[in-house]
């Protein structure tokens, strides 16, 4: 399948993108799983090669350039490579994370920021999920209390993407609980004040090599000056950031959906029985065919919206749309294609199993499918 | 959902259709199913206006253009007004049996046929289909064995579109029995030779107004300057045409399956139960937002082939993926649909009603979806 | 699969429903369908070999047997001859509206009625649904004023079997409208009352021999000793005979689904493609080991209430259980069915054609799949 | 749901299988989850409450007791416990390599092998698959050459269950490479022989506290006098014994996808989101109906082939569906168990996700899904 979302600017940065998968992530994954986090080194080596920062403005280290294709390159580049997991937290600093700090941050935050962000110095957390508050963000108790120039935060974050490692943490609070969602704002808090702690690493079913963690607020003083837009807009910050979350995870679905694919076509090609190569059998090709077909149709979607979002018209109920489709299907995909790698598809060292265990977050961190079709059902006005 | 697909031209084009199927096909939709057929007076109302010949030169009172989206426009305009059922035969006619004569006239044919064509004097129909040879199209055996200057044809053809209406008839035939699929031919039959009788039309599960009926030819003599294309060629010229065909019937599914969703939307907002509008529940507003979701996707994926194909790079391996899946969806969609308009989705007045007994037949003509995924299986190479 | 829910008794009486159908439905059903009704013979005759009346007392001419397991071999032997659309009234006579009269009749109620229906010389339907009240019964509108010594009855029943055959009507009205579903009665309507009329049939997908209708009481005056049950009742009388209708229609999917699967295992075999039995390819062989499959585990789950119905053990919640599976189930695998039957799955005189749609509404009728869901999902105790 | 296929005296066994899950199992599941590998212990205190020898002849200590229902019990308690992983070795034991020494042993062989087995003293393992040999067991290679009073055992297997702590090892080798099936044989060989050895734990996806590895054989001499059956026997003894082993599959899905339920039921009523249960929301209160109805819809089955068994009357093709409608079924019940537990579905801890990683294998082992279907399919003779 031709694709013509990309240009030739593109495709050299995907050159580049390619070669510190394959030196500086490829290597190391293996290792990471084990430790359950990536080193803080893989930052600093993406900051240098300028994955960290593309639409970060030039003036702080950034590549000035809004255009997402650029991040969906780096995470295609990780699917192909089987390193989605350990590539979590890249992607959520730079694709997810980040754009708070680009769009929201004063002069004065973007100048004490952005540089160490853009290089891979300061690495970033986003965190919104509470023990008692998933899909219903407006339901968080962390709460942030005024004390002259500071605030007090209080409250406990769970299932927290570069929990361990994170130097800056985004962190949504309550600075008005009777306002609902009016009284939401975000605050962020680096790692190193007194009253912050992180958790034990949470033991997750897949995605081993991402340090998810609970995140604990004691008393933490935090300056007034932290605060990042305005006080009780944090809850309309994040949704208009859902959007480019929600794509960024279609974009890293589809690609590990066509990675199990290729990988399923290949082992029907080499792998025998009954004396012929299984992709001979007429169930295993018609797999095949699906598989190809559906894994196609959802690129094409998403090219689609990526071109959109290029132009700056991204829209909120098709991004949703793209995110529990291809989702959806991803994990579809990788769970026949563990089907017909038979009991190797249960073994932790193929990639089609660790595709398995690593994408079934995907249909629920960023929303999940049930809140999708939520978002897609009321924009029908009922 | 913005497409991208048309520009000015086609959108001015679109209108002049809509009017068409406003006033040619809507207001007799309901006499034509009761009668099992449409008149011969709607082809000639459609060449009157331009539908029929868009791809024929303008020699031969054609529009010259090759460009498969006035087609595709057509087809969704008829979907769009819940009469693909009525139209079926001037798509056969223009986007399926028109192109094999475009294609393959010799310049004395193009003369003698075209002009009639274009104008929807003459109604075409393709015969290829037998009681023993549907999917295995090389295992036909209807008969043409050459006489002097004529060919004389005996067999059988079923499932035949058109086949109450047709004046000239694109016949598969064998000429050579001996040597597999290189030894069929087309000829293409008048409706008014000796031998040649048309059956009863066949009682359809739906697409009532379509005269589909066997044909059968006894010794009927065909003049071999009726040969179209060259002799022992006939399985190629059809094979190559047939990525047309599916990419047609494509572009009608998925605006029959957008029109359903549209039923629904509008039927869930003003029918209510216990009180509330049933697209209140949440399970039909998730059906709702479903629907939604894949007709989009696979709007947008007929979209990019019907740009391909304007440019002359349609791929048969993606129009089967298309056929296939625009197809199936089209049935889930008209199925889940019905399901929502309870009793009243079983009442034959109802369009829901309609898409579903229309539909079911599109995974199985011009390639069942189990023969599209053979295409796709066997283009992997094992 | 052995079977272990009959004993000798029930298959003695099998076989005399076998001849029965065999020789008074099965000639005459093409022709019923083209009317879009049934004889009235038909009941008559289905009443001289005792089939309308097994669980009405003796002394009413009955068979005084409450087994319905004889009930279930009339809808199997239907669907095992393709015939469950013409024989819908029989079951709507037998299984669901006798044991209304059976169960609520006073004794002149019953010496009044019994006798006719037993016999097939009076022919019942039962009125619930209503154009705005179908799964929320609760909110029909047909009136009944008591004046005197009748009721004055006003409104419109849809969708009702046996409306144009019927001579005793039970038709659920408000007797107090102010009362919610403590306001709802049940009434015998005998169709011979002024303002008692018959709509014309309804159009339907499938289902032709059933003669479905609405019908329409202006002012009909009942006879308060038409009063079925207390006043007031109405609604929960319905509500406890649905388990026993639930199970009906879970009896007819499962044979309809079990027909299908052996018209599709017969076509396999006899229908070549390619050279070769199209059951020798894998997809099909494994198209119809899920069929076998799936068809004998609802098989086995309906035997297993049927078992525990003859014990008067039928729980609510299993009874909707089996309904909604054995009826998604029957109409994916008569969809099935269609596909494998390729172009003749859509020919109308083909049964596995009559099976697609004909099964369509049983996901509809008798409370649809999504009411089944409520009523076990509510049964959990949110 | 009443289940009818058990009666005092299995109720009376069950309650001793729960205590032993409860004091045996429970308390050891994370370290043995841990560590890769059950205790040794776990055996001998299942043959002290008499587990492992239920079907095997009395004076060597078994149950002599050839109802499996009892076998199934303990399944079932793994279940409910959430401990099937840590149970496999046992289950493997008890309910699929035992009935080969019960079934083909000499009296010599079950005097010397039998007491150790039942007492849990000696703990058994299955070896048949090979790296180039799943569900294609006559490609086997291992290979076995006679020696005077010894076979020499050259091979490899993989993918065995209990591979860490077996004692005796019965192995499927050929004794005859050029006769096909016909020259499989069973050898039981002693895992302290030597050129026996064991490979390291093999890294799966979940089941993490079963000891699956492989096993290699490099010249390892076995005795004559360990032959089980006839030589040339062993493929055949292999597959009669599969349906048992199916069955056993099915139990334990079943049993699984009970859990799973029951489990997400319970957190459908203690979560909130948006200030209700979450079970409060439709879609979820559907997807509970659809656990609930299916997975009874399955113990139905399921018990009515254990009632068929303990009647010796277990059909393979009936075993077959059971094994592959069941495993399907557990891992959609478990992966929507996953889903409507959010994050925390995620989280290893939850018995849920591990419901996911664990049941997986489900439809792999014991013949996949595929062969299940292939073995349906060619039953129906085409």
């Amino acid at each position: 399948m031709q694709r013509a979302v990309y240009d030739a600017e593109h495709e050299a940065y995907r050159d580049s993108v390619r070669r510190f998968v394959a030196t500086e992530v490829v290597p190391h994954r293996e290792r990471w799983e084990a430790a359950g986090r990536v080193d803080r080194e893989l930052f600093r080596a993406a900051g240098k090669v300028g994955l960290l920062g593309i639409s970060a403005p030039e003036e702080h280290g950034g590549g000035g350039n809004a255009d997402f294709r650029f991040n969906a390159i780096l995470n295609e580049e990780l699917g192909a490579a089987d390193v989605l997991g350990a590539g979590l937290g890249l992607s959520l600093q730079a694709d997810i994370a980040l754009p708070y700090l680009v769009d929201h941050c004063t002069p004065e935050q973007a100048a004490r920021w952005l540089p160490g962000v853009v290089a891979g110095e300061a690495i970033l957390a986003l965190a919104m999920t509470e023990p008692g508050a998933g899909s219903d963000v407006a339901a968080i108790t962390t709460r942030a209390v005024r004390d002259g120039e500071h605030y007090v935060v209080n409250g406990t974050k769970t299932f927290i993407t570069n929990a361990l490692n994170a130097d800056l943490v985004i962190t949504a609070v309550k600075t008005d609980p009777a306002a609902g969602r009016k009284g939401i704002s975000l605050l962020v808090v680096e790692a190193d004040r007194a009253g912050f702690r992180r958790g034990a690493k949470l033991a997750k079913v897949g995605q081993h090599a991402a340090d998810t963690a609970e995140l604990f607020f004691d008393d933490v003083r935090v300056p007034a000056a932290n605060l990042l837009g305005e006080e009780g807009r944090g809850f309309y910050l994040m949704m208009n950031h859902l959007s480019q979350e929600r794509l960024a995870v279609a974009v890293q679905a589809t690609a590990q959906a066509r990675r199990a694919y290729e990988l399923c076509a290949e082992y029907a090609k080499s792998r025998e029985a009954f004396g012929s190569p299984i992709g001979s059998f007429q169930h295993n090709r018609f797999v095949l065919a699906e598989m190809k077909t559906e894994t196609e149709i959802a690129q094409s979607y998403v090219d689609r919206l990526l071109l959109a979002h290029s132009r700056g018209e991204l829209d909120a109920v098709e991004a949703a749309q793209a995110k529990w489709w291809t989702t959806e299907l991803c994990q579809r995909v990788v769970d026949r294609g563990v089907q017909l790698h038979g009991g190797y598809g249960y073994m932790a060292e193929y990639p089609i199993a660790r595709a398995w265990t690593d994408s079934r977050i995907q249909t629920i961190y960023a929303g999940t499918t049930e809140v999708m079709k939520e978002i897609i059902g009321r924009s029908l006005g009922f």
